[in-house]
């Protein structure tokens, strides 16, 4: 079973993508959620361009890998100096990594009239400077930029920076179709060219200029390239970078190759979600293999051939990469899941008992309206104990007000005032906050804590809005979700509404319903 | 210079995407775009399925096309009847085009386990389909179902399958990857076997569920095929079609092939936006070619460079497709890009300016507050024209307040009431809507049309929600970013604040003024 070593840089490369930001959390987040895939390189900065990413370097040393090194990116040293006089290249080796990926120019019109010096400094640029990290004892990666479009200008001048990246004992050659606009077929033909040259391995780092990142990476490793550069979801500069999402499942389940653990395949739709999640995209709904239409079939015919022979519309089983098969206007799919997810919450649900049927069929009406339970495993809970039966209110909100207010371009804060029951008692309460979603969960605790003091313990510690349907924009529908803690447990909660107040309510009334059940239940 | 058919699917094939649905309005709109563009072949519905595709066909006979032929596509008989006998196939002669495509089983496995027939019996299914549509004196366009699967497991029934095509006298033999399941490399080798057996026209039709659909059709034109089958921004069945978006400029200005009318290449990007706007869909950022950031360039290094020489860091010219160089302002551009996107606001800006530098410090400041303006640059305009005292404000708010509501678990509608001042008069009004950011929405929008009625004519199209610094739960910063437009242009405008009300205001006030500071001052 050949290994093709997957190189991941949604943090370096995708980051550079239109609007792409992430945090020094978000990137330790997303390298976490990459190494748990068990891809072998995680491209996370560039330590000498900004301070963030040299954070996220110092950071990154405290935490444990399992299977992916980490890398820091940069460039050949600046022109006219001596190595070891450049600060970016000092800023990589600080960055402690023991894996560094260097790009060099390859193509002689960027030499001359973009870094305007000779084609002889530009070798020395790059042989200096990947001497120099083999002798701070780093594996070194050279990305050969441009190196298509320089191969086809100028093919001398390009296998020469080739051979100059050798000759300082680089451990992999990455070809770089930097703009994105070669053919596949261009990128098998150079490529084994390559490969016949160098016996060093061969990578290749593709460009979705002419949507064809995936092919021509795929037709680079058939001309011999065994590692892969891509970001994991595609995103990245103008057009974005090889969608490693796809570009695995093709390689591992189909051509028989290694990309990644064998028992982590399963994961690749759950980890495409995930890193959507933390970028504030959503995964695009046809994106191959882990969109959520992507096993999608619309009625007819499709729907009685896949019924008869999944193979007669699916290309691959969609459970083998952790996607699912959606029939859309159809009421029978997932019910087996739903109930291996549920039953411990009644044991008297079996697959084929109707009340199985009536909680996958609310399920699924909640899912169109745009309830999504992946991540908001307490309201699925809360809404199967309610909806058997099983649940007694704590409390009801009898009424809220929020008030939002501005005066000369002054912000007060947000006030809510709510009345709620317990029992047969009321409370009404108020309190201001930052935002009205802020001043709404103040209140509705103080009321709350009158007669339950255990809810003092409680805090929210992630609050995300999601819009949907954004074309009917600020009338769409919101998602809210709320993850909450009371320092033992941590449990997430969703509301779904065209108002964001409204969303908001619903997941803190989860969220706070969900505590006291679990108190009052210990032993469930 | 070679011809390549264009054969566009998005009303028929683009239609059975997963939440596309288009009225025939709709389908009438689009077919007019394309043929403007100039395909060769629209296809426009299964007038055999649905009264609406019927209907469609009938509107279509008063609409004269210039440069495409409308197709109308169904399947080969039913087993067991005849073809007369058929009413699927009679309903496709009476949609009345001179061209039918008609779709037909390649695979075996789908003869025996779907259709549940003979071998033999479908072949005479398909010989006897298309005989009768030639006799009605139609071109036949013979799809050739799941031919790649088909030749995988039995290349010789896939190839009897197109025998009786060919004997039944079909114009175009059309290779589908209906699973879209193939290697690029697969279609190119079986394409060309196929192209050596037979004279006729050989056309491909790909599913991008391997996100191979371009690449795929490339190869198959390589290996000779000259009619293109796809769906012009790509979506379709579970992961959509080939886009033909890529595909044409790919093939017309790298190939040097003639796909539509020379001078229609530029039309290509603003024909993307036309279909997607009419299924109510945004062209996806990063697509090729016609994407918004298909030529965005973020990083200093790629900015410099294209400042230098465009073809550094762009694989065509944008203005070739109709699209345009967007350079992004971010944290890591340079003090080139920022005069670059702002020199012509103020021409007194020079990259040596005291200004600039003012400017660029205020913009790192912003971004380090949560803004983020490379997807709002309708924002940046104006920071920068009130920064340097070019702006005159067109109206103030005096006042908002926002009142939401839930009164025993029904909620009422937000509220809005707001107090603006234009010179020295005032306009009070108020109104309701779904949410509270969508009634101050409202409430501005009625109380400046009283000073501006031109603002009837702004809707905001997106509106996007982005909390940070999410550990701070409901106490955090979000972000605002909304999308306008009037008709004619689209901007974006962003506001930041720790509520989400004020950040939504923010970012109103900046789309109202835009909006209004572009109307009085339109050759700015």
């Amino acid at each position: 079973m050949k290994k093709i070593e997957i190189f991941d840089s949604t943090l370096r490369d995708g980051a550079q993508g239109e609007g792409i930001s992430f945090s020094v959390e978000d990137k330790l987040n997303i390298a976490r959620a990459l190494d748990q895939l068990g891809v072998d390189y995680i491209e996370a900065g560039n330590p000498g361009s900004n301070p963030k990413d040299m954070e996220f370097f110092e950071r990154s040393k405290r935490q444990g890998f399992r299977y992916a090194r980490l890398v820091a990116f940069g460039s050949t040293r600046r022109c006219g100096i001596k190595v070891e006089e450049d600060k970016n290249v000092r800023a990589l080796v600080s960055a402690g990594t023991s894996t560094v990926a260097i790009f060099g120019k390859c193509w002689d019109m960027h030499v001359t009239d973009i870094l305007k010096t000779s084609l002889e400094e530009n070798i020395g640029m790059i042989e200096e400077t990947l001497s120099y990290f083999k002798a701070h004892g780093k594996e070194v990666i050279f990305d050969a930029e441009h190196f298509f479009d320089g191969y086809k200008h100028n093919p001398a001048y390009a296998m020469q920076a080739l051979e100059a990246a050798v000759r300082a004992g680089a451990d992999c050659l990455t070809l770089c179709d930097t703009n994105g606009g070669c053919f596949p077929v261009e990128i098998y033909e150079i490529t084994q060219t390559v490969c016949a040259r160098f016996p060093q391995k061969v990578g290749i780092h593709c460009h979705n200029d002419m949507g064809c990142a995936v092919a021509g990476s795929l037709m680079a490793v058939k001309a011999g390239a065994s590692h892969v550069q891509g970001t994991y979801i595609g995103f990245g500069e103008r057009c974005g970078n090889t969608n490693l999402s796809s570009l695995i499942p093709s390689l591992q389940l189909k051509v028989g190759y290694r990309c990644i653990p064998e028992e982590n395949v399963r994961l690749l739709t759950k980890t495409a979600n995930y890193i959507a999640e933390i970028a504030n995209l959503t995964v695009d709904h046809g994106m191959p293999y882990v969109g959520k239409s992507a096993f999608a079939h619309k009625g007819g015919m499709h729907v009685d051939g896949v019924n008869k022979n999944s193979a007669s519309f699916e290309h691959i089983a969609p459970e083998r990469v952790g996607n699912k098969r959606n029939i859309l206007l159809s009421e029978v799919a997932g019910r087996g899941a739903v109930i291996k997810k549920l039953s411990h919450l009644d044991r008297t649900i079996t697959k084929d008992s109707p009340a199985a049927q009536e909680i996958v069929d609310l399920l699924k009406t909640m899912e169109y309206e745009g309830y999504e339970f992946e991540s908001a495993s307490a309201s699925l809970e809360l809404l199967v104990l309610k909806r058997r039966g099983k649940f007694t209110p704590f409390f009801h909100i009898e009424h809220f007000k929020i008030i939002g207010e501005r005066e000369q371009e002054m912000s007060a804060p947000s006030s809510a005032m709510v009345k709620i029951k317990v029992g047969d008692r009321y409370e009404i309460t108020a309190d201001e906050g930052n935002g009205p979603v802020h001043a709404l969960d103040k209140a509705m605790r103080k009321a709350l804590e009158v007669f339950y003091p255990a809810l003092s313990h409680m805090r929210l510690i992630d609050y995300k809005v999601r819009v949907m349907e954004t074309h009917q924009a600020t009338a769409a529908k919101v998602r809210v979700l709320i993850e909450s803690t009371d320092g033992q447990n941590v449990w997430s909660t969703v509301g779904v509404s065209t108002d964001v107040i409204n969303a908001s309510a619903t997941a803190l009334t989860d969220s706070i319903e969900y505590k006291l059940y679990r108190d009052a239940n210990p032993d469930r």
